[in-house]
């Protein structure tokens, strides 16, 4: 059989990202919240996510409760499956941020090492690291989800901030003081921030 | 501090998939591509989704290029290493279709017992089956990256229809008859499938 090589190369103009992001109206990006436990990423995510699609924007939210229930559902929370967890995020952020999605990540991901290496995997020009700044006793203290209540009881194991490490961003793009602000304040400082650096609209032909 | 659940409460109206789907006039779905090496899968799905965005509809393929390079670029092709390659994949077409986005997925996946449990994850009802059928004898002629040479000299363990097993569907949504058929026919069937189950419309309020 003769190879189907002319109908291949037809088609072999694969559509880019930039064929998307014209389609959307928008640029593929990550927007990478990290912060403690309790300090607001996920309700800023969400709250952020809303805001983008009624303005027309396709926006997506990963967090726990969509992703360590399935993808990562097979990982612990020890040092290297919590490096695994980040890495397969940062895998997955990287393809919507190329389907052209704004993507919004809400996780502790304690390790500057992790974010670094999504950060490289997404591209340095997509990705914003945004640092959801609550103080530990804050976070400690709204415990919405009874948490660090369990963690002091030492009914959880390695509990960033209480029994395993969070390390700061050292150079956020961005840092929101959570425990002060309120939500919508919150987001329009990151809504701000995907505005001036041009993510709300396709790059021009 | 005062919890912040009055904030957080304005903001728990969550965006849902429909909300995404009605701003994209599309439904999330997953077309899910099985067969052989050589088989057409991603050319097909390559040229489907250049057909799906030059209409104006956000399509992405999930193939080997972007997957088994990335997200789970950490597994082999033994058995227990494909059905976790599946596993992963099936939950980031999920994520995909929860957003709006209409996903191409174009890989071997030779258990049918996988494929099933990708189904499981998507939602039978956004989930499209489709063998792209082509025989062994075809596959191995066009052979497009020379591995059916490299697994019949044994340079490659576990090389699916030579070393490793191939399960054809057992009910597939459609069966694209690719030996027989130009890319733009398979593709032109694809469509008719995805606009006969009313994926290429946002549902109605």
């Amino acid at each position: 059989m003769e190879p189907r090589s002319a109908n291949i190369t037809v088609h072999q103009g694969h559509v880019t990202r930039e064929d998307r992001e014209r389609l959307l109206g928008q640029r593929g990006c990550v927007i990478w919240l990290t912060g403690l436990s309790g300090s607001g990423k996920s309700t800023i995510a969400r709250a952020l996510e809303a805001r983008l699609i009624r303005d027309g924007r396709l926006a997506y939210v990963l967090d726990g409760d969509n992703v360590r229930n399935g993808l990562n559902a097979d990982l612990s929370f020890s040092p290297a499956e919590r490096a695994e967890n980040i890495r397969r995020i940062g895998e997955v952020a990287a393809l919507f941020a190329d389907a052209g999605v704004i993507v919004l990540t809400a996780f502790i991901s304690p390790y500057q090492a992790d974010r670094w290496q999504a950060r490289e995997v997404v591209g340095a020009e997509r990705f914003v690291e945004v640092f959801v700044d609550a103080p530990l006793s804050v976070c400690e203290q709204r415990d919405p989800k009874g948490l660090y209540e369990k963690a002091r009881a030492g009914e959880i194991d390695e509990f960033t901030g209480i029994s395993a490490p969070y390390e700061q961003p050292e150079a956020p793009a961005l840092v929101v003081p959570a425990a002060t602000l309120d939500i919508d304040t919150c987001v329009e400082y990151i809504h701000k921030e995907l505005e001036a650096r041009g993510f709300l609209r396709a790059a021009k032909r």
